[in-house]
């Protein structure tokens, strides 16, 4: 983003009291635009909470020893079709030893971190509740097909069946973090209900191609769609299935926008026809 | 490694008692070598843990609800130069407010997993402890040129300083696990006093390029190195400071087998005229 603010002005004031002329006025401010801009929608925490969860294989499992000490352990896991956590662990390891003993427990899920980017403005999951072993060959069952569709060597493992055992995670609270500022928590019934993003896992590429190939479409969808109508650029910030984040650069300084899709994408895919529909109707066309 | 093992026949018997036929044989076993290898060296549990700290800026913190009950989050941390984990957390957040009331926190980091690779094959740490904030002026000042090396937006969340505050984590256990059947404590005084692998940030680089294009070294050095000399075909499944550890495929079955560099690498591009010298090793020169 540093190459499209270049030589845009700091804000003269702004919602979050930074000091002018510090590092933090180099975050974009949620800055009001001049002309008012089209309502959009956002994805909702639950869709948050289910779109880390379905992005990868690896979390943390925080579980208590024997004295009630918290354990941090680096886990793999699979999803339910409702989301829901599903873990192999060893009965050998402390984390299977503790869970024995106590079921109470916690998964923590980081998204994708693209290489060289800063944590911070990805987004993470903790679930909190406890756990417990399938109560029957059904959840067993299921728990097997889950686990193994997202870890490759699972056929492997459970044929160790003697050290391992399949454990549920029965979820009181989800609390999603999407970076600076940006978090909520939501229900086991709305996380249930809600649907990983279809696009997430080709949300950055399109949002590289964004900001390498399309800078002007951008700058367009700024000016006549965000309503930052003396925009000076626009970089793309994040895209999910509902519309894209945009760090604008004004003279009256860095704004953050929403621009939002005519309908949400349904599709992998989904990124680019609805991108395209953006980029013409900030046209006119 | 599927495509080096082709044609290989399953070991008749191994010391894992693996079902023959079974997923599980498709794992490398300790067979052993018809020839006796030369010693060689394994990074050291404390020199694991090291090399996985200064991997990343990315772990998951466990700490402990008003309840007792556990609460995994994820956290960005910079290591001090001991590799004391140090953290910066907001005092609005949950963990915050749990190590507020409960100093007893336990932090896991996962080594980085290349796209699409198991993460059952790589190394994790855990540390448990409690955590302190800084004792002075001195140790704030470590703390955060700590924290700001490791993550790009430090210098602008440390001004929000009405809500964050620093600690460095006092640490009782370091517990690595690096895969399969690989594991170890250590203690932290090894762990202080260990180096984090010079070469890890370019060992999956090193591995892929020596499997794609150096098979025929890889061969000769599990035939005349490793004292496989029936060795018919070799790939690479990990590079460190100390050596390669290959996975090797014999008419009595796949054997994991160790060679190591004449001197441990100490520099970052220390794995190519390492590697060389072992090839030409291998082949008498």
């Amino acid at each position: 983003m540093a190459d499209a603010a270049a030589g845009a002005k700091l804000a003269t004031s702004n919602p979050h009291d930074v000091p002018m002329g510090s590092a933090a006025a180099d975050f974009p401010m949620p800055l009001e635009p001049l002309v008012e801009a089209a309502p959009t929608r956002r994805p909702s925490a639950a869709e948050e909470a289910r779109t880390i969860a379905a992005s990868g294989n690896l979390a943390t499992l925080a579980s208590l020893t024997a004295d009630g000490d918290p354990w941090a352990s680096v886990v793999t896991y699979g999803t339910l079709s409702d989301g829901v956590p599903v873990l192999c662990l060893s009965r050998l390891a402390l984390h299977g030893r503790n869970l024995a003993a106590d079921q109470r427990a916690s998964l923590a899920i980081s998204a994708p971190i693209p290489d060289g980017a800063d944590p911070s403005d990805y987004g993470r999951v903790t679930f909190a509740g406890h756990v417990e072993e399938p109560a029957d060959q059904g959840e067993l069952a299921a728990a097997r097909a889950a686990y193994e569709a997202a870890i490759p060597s699972a056929k492997v493992f459970a044929e160790f069946g003697d050290f391992t055992f399949w454990v549920l995670l029965r979820v009181k609270t989800i609390r999603w973090v999407g970076g600076f500022g940006r978090m909520a928590s939501t229900t086991v019934e709305e996380y249930a209900a809600a649907e990983p993003d279809p696009v997430a896992p080709h949300a950055d590429y399109a949002v590289r191609h964004l900001n390498e190939d399309h800078a002007d479409a951008l700058l367009d969808m700024a000016r006549a769609i965000a309503g930052h109508t003396d925009a000076t650029a626009a970089s793309c910030l994040r895209a999910d299935r509902y519309g894209l984040d945009l760090d604008v650069a004004t003279p009256r300084g860095r704004a953050l926008a929403r621009v939002g899709f005519a309908e949400p994408a349904t599709a992998p895919d989904g990124l680019r026809p609805a991108t395209v529909e953006l980029a013409k109707r900030a046209r006119g066309q």
